[in-house]
């Protein structure tokens, strides 16, 4: 089972201007800065609920970010869902014919522990799964 | 501000398969099935904590999702966001130099009141508004 919608990860091309434009959506400025080299990715996380937005900005040409950008023009890269068990989950979903990209060792904003799953097993969406700390 | 993050927009060909996958997903059945006529879609929304996801399929060849299927594929369409006063946000993010497509005399799942802003002022990602009922 999905606990919850984690947040919606957004690539951006220049991350300063991406801040003054969510600020102006979200009211308030951006809640979290960091920036996660294992992604080759600077971010900034805005809290809406018990959900955030996450703006991503590449760090390299070679970063995931980077090439999605080449390809598709800034956007909604991924949507993430926090789950329980990152093991249980892949397995079940697995066992259902999702195809999973990378499995539960990648590692994702704060340390935590994430997947994830093809957009094409799940019409074009790029699927992220945490799993709770 | 923004209250929470209402769900995300999802386009899809087929939703009878969408939904199968998304069941798979979730790991249970879809919670609303709804056909919005004014937005000539069909939805199927799965319940997330306190969001959901919505999988969209146009009703007509000159459906919005039909039209972004053409031009992009299947994939994220939108995001939504709950907001206490909808006139007030529209207000508010327009004073910020935000472009909004539709006001706020749009019709959503259940009747809602919506409102969309411009991809082109959040870095590529067409956002929805929602008046808490």
């Amino acid at each position: 089972m999905l606990e919850k919608f984690d947040h919606i990860g957004i690539a951006v091309r220049n991350l300063d201007e991406a801040i003054s434009r969510y600020t102006a959506l979200c009211g308030r400025g951006p809640d979290h800065l960091e920036e996660v080299t294992a992604q080759k990715v600077k971010v900034a996380m805005f809290d809406v609920g018990e959900s955030r937005i996450e703006l991503l900005m590449a760090t390299t040409p070679d970063s995931p970010i980077a090439k999605f950008i080449d390809k598709h023009g800034e956007g909604m890269h991924h949507i993430c869902f926090k789950v329980p068990n990152l093991e249980e989950a892949l397995a079940r979903m697995g066992a259902a014919g999702m195809e999973i990209i990378s499995g539960a060792s990648g590692e994702g904003v704060g340390g935590s522990r994430v997947a994830f799953l093809h957009p094409k097993s799940l019409m074009g969406v790029m699927v992220e799964l945490v799993e709770s700390a």
